[in-house]
């Protein structure tokens, strides 16, 4: 591996250099909520919950599958171990939880990017995980890491995006050994974003460690969070010894992973709402009490994907009643926790970014900021249930992040909120255009779509009489023209490709 | 004006034969909400908003434009009267309002289609007031009398949908002055849900009401209410006799009346939220308080229509974040004067059933569930800021209104919902498809559309990659192909069909 020099973040004099001939773009701070959390369920329902899921991990127990060393560590935390079965007597999962913080900042190279996961705030992050692309004029069609970098690149100018994300798209022209180092790399390089770390094994984890130490200075890395990664739970109760080894990965390098059981309800999980909680708990619990195992103090998200199945055809199905009751009771048995919360996102069933994409993903959206989200991962470009990353759908559910942004500011209540001069100036059967308050609050006072059509409709009728998706694929063009990259001190970019090519030359291409 | 016979409700022997041949339809009772509301304003600012209010009626007023009789009601009642405007002492505008019942129950002619306005009730009822519509094969056009039709047709098909609504759109080919008439017996024949009674002018109402005895007998309309209609204010602060003519009336006979600003912020009312929501109670005081004047008692609805303003358009807008945050705390205000509460709707300004009407208007359903509301005009059909009745969004927003029901239902707790048998039985790494919780769970445990595409990606592609919009084209052609008349009892059908001659052989044709 590629030694990297210690380095003071932002780089030197090069990287000022580079940032003088560089394009900002606006970017707004991540999410504080200055508005209540929605809450579904009673303190009584919750401790049902919270008691049943005692009796999962005591009873029932879960499954740590090809993974003796962390057998051997849940032995010695006092577990019952029966094959691969770790039995955690009731307290201990919960006990085990509570050194990890209630909340950490992720830093990004560019210190204006960093992210606070937890507490009142909501990070928003793109889609995660489709091996297939669609755009308007194309279709679907397998990714490539050209679309990768193209969804980067939107990622940096969305500016109510406040992270790049992770496998955006899998780029399957790379070798399925190989395509985390040119990810990463484009994280890297293409973005100043925040961004996830590959989970797919844990020599590709150390890789991502190993990058970001090259990106960020080694000692920076070991003593910052610089990395928010996915670990999904194979519900229903089994931790995977891949998904675990990027685990104790990341845990030992204080970086930070969400938690999170990937359940379709009524396959994965109970066809009950209670069930289902139930279940998310007792796995989250025991996630999280192994990250602390591995490393007390480690950072973690509570991690909770949770949809619905269509019983007719076995269809996972997205925006629907279940699965936001689902994300609501959620968030509060993570808050009960003193836990950051993962869940939500911009997702959908459909096959197109239509109106079926829009209203399950509105759905979502709204629950996910009621219920108090902090890392919302595919809050923009998920198709077909996480198939296909749509680029329209992109810049679409981007734009709408904008009214999560102004929604959770919550309402102003001063002497000028109040208006009281203004319905005085005014008066009855008056008009207020053009009084001195609107005048000195119109710029602020408005969330205003940068994508939807708002024209009169004879003009819209004359231009085209074109529809959302129409209005997306000109926005991406348009978004893709103006970009450019941001600096990056060239020391640095030299030794990021170096320790891609070094790592690829390493090692055969595999495809599966 | 037609003298109707006394009658029991539901007709005699000939409505019961021709019930038996009817075909009948699934309709799901009005929602009561087993969830919170959700408080997005803290008591304070609550009662700096009512403070205020206060002041705005007391200092500023509000004027009751052309309506001598209404300023000698608000002059014996406390008022302060110079000119039009009326100066209502602090305090006596709330306290008039005490007399308003907290709930009512509006009959429908089909007893199992009454519904509950109040409390944790919420009904819905589709969009009013269009003059064009739009369908996937005509494009945008004048609406007819025979579109309405077809509209009133397709809310009797839709599961759930409670009301039958008023205006759904204009029927423009019918005189100004006669097509109450024609929606009003559309309404009464066509469907046998609740609806709405005309409010353009006073004599209108009146025909109304008399249609309505006919429909129901004399002495159970003044003694129940079969009417709930929309009277706006014409904001800021104007009570035009047109429409307090038409509340007199209804008022007078029992019948209900949503009570309602029509506010595009920044133009109606001030750009702020308090501001905003200052404007809106002490409208709606004055009106509530002015209905309780002509009768003590008479049912209203505290109503607030509130939405944005592009400030570079000057276009409506609709879906945003300030819109949900005024709905928010109008319910709030609405909950604590004790009053039934309207806002809402499936509010879009798209000029298509495309993404953008389906974001903007899924946020403004979500927002009215959780925000409260008890009658829910728009709920489905709204198109490009309510200038167009969308035959495709109709259906759309009709299917996304069940995610409301199964939401509002709230969460199970018992021990079948608990589901740990079906954990202990599957373990780590089942699978619940096949467990007993779920054989004996499955039919009720999920929502699922009845328009949305969950089909397989080949499947689909085979079938055309069909969008929402052709999905629902195909929807609203096979609802009005298996349409059936529901039963009314014959003697009544005449004599309604005979006023509706009488009074428009009366007078003359007009189109202004």
């Amino acid at each position: 591996m590629v030694e990297a020099k210690r380095r003071t973040r932002g780089g030197g004099g090069a990287a000022r250099r580079a940032a003088r001939s560089a394009v900002s773009f606006e970017t707004a701070r991540y999410i504080e909520r200055n508005i209540p959390n929605y809450d579904i369920l009673t303190d009584e329902a919750l401790e049902i919950i919270e008691t049943n899921a005692e009796t999962v991990l005591a009873e029932i127990g879960v499954n740590f599958a090809n993974n003796p060393p962390a057998l051997d560590l849940w032995r010695a935390a006092g577990a019952e171990i029966e094959g691969e079965r770790v039995r955690i007597p009731r307290g201990l999962a919960r006990k085990l939880c509570e050194t990890a913080p209630a909340s950490f900042t992720q830093h990004a190279r560019n210190p204006e990017r960093n992210v606070v996961i937890g507490g009142k705030s909501l990070v928003l992050a793109p889609v995660y995980g489709p091996p297939f692309v669609r755009d308007a004029e194309s279709g679907r069609r397998y990714a490539t890491i050209e679309d990768f970098r193209n969804f980067v690149r939107l990622g940096y100018m969305s500016k109510w995006l406040h992270h790049s994300g992770g496998t955006i798209c899998e780029p399957t022209d790379i070798p399925v050994n190989k395509r985390h180092l040119d990810m990463l790399h484009a994280h890297m390089t293409l973005s100043d974003k925040p961004f996830m770390g590959s989970v797919t094994e844990p020599s590709r984890a150390q890789d991502a460690v190993d990058m970001c130490e090259i990106l960020f200075g080694r000692d920076f890395v070991q003593e910052n969070t610089v990395m928010t990664s996915l670990i999904n739970i194979n519900s229903p109760m089994t931790f995977d010894d891949v998904m675990m080894g990027a685990l104790e990965v990341y845990a030992r390098n204080n970086q930070a992973c969400v938690i999170s059981p990937f359940v379709v309800g009524g396959a994965m999980a109970p066809v009950s709402v209670m069930g289902t909680l139930t279940q998310v708990l007792a796995e989250v619990q025991a996630g999280i009490a192994y990250s602390q195992l591995v490393r007390p103090g480690a950072p973690v998200v509570f991690g909770a994907f949770v949809t619905s199945i269509d019983m007719n055809s076995g269809a996972p199905t997205f925006g629907t009643a279940e699965a936001s009751q689902i994300l609501y009771g959620a968030g509060q048995l993570a808050r009960r926790m003193n836990l950051p919360f993962r869940s939500g996102g911009a997702l959908c069933g459909s096959k197109l970014p239509d109106a079926q994409a829009a209203y399950e993903s509105g759905n979502t959206l709204n629950a996910a900021l009621l219920g108090g989200v902090n890392f919302m991962l595919h809050a923009c470009g998920w198709l077909e249930g996480g198939l296909v990353a749509s680029f329209e759908k992109f810049v679409m559910d981007a734009d709408q992040l904008g009214v999560l942004h102004k929604l959770a500011a919550g309402v102003a209540v001063d002497a000028n909120a109040q208006a009281m001069d203004a319905i005085s100036e005014v008066g009855p059967g008056g008009h207020y255009l053009g009084c001195a308050h609107t005048q000195a609050n119109f710029k602020e006072a408005f969330w205003r779509s940068d994508l939807f059509d708002y024209k009169p409709f004879e003009t819209w009728d004359e231009e085209g009489a074109r529809d959302t998706q129409t209005l997306a694929t000109n926005r991406v063009a348009a978004l893709l023209d103006s970009y450019r990259q941001p600096a990056l001190d060239p020391d640095v970019a030299a030794a990021l490709d170096a320790f891609v090519a070094e790592r690829k030359a390493s090692m055969p291409d595999a495809f599966v």
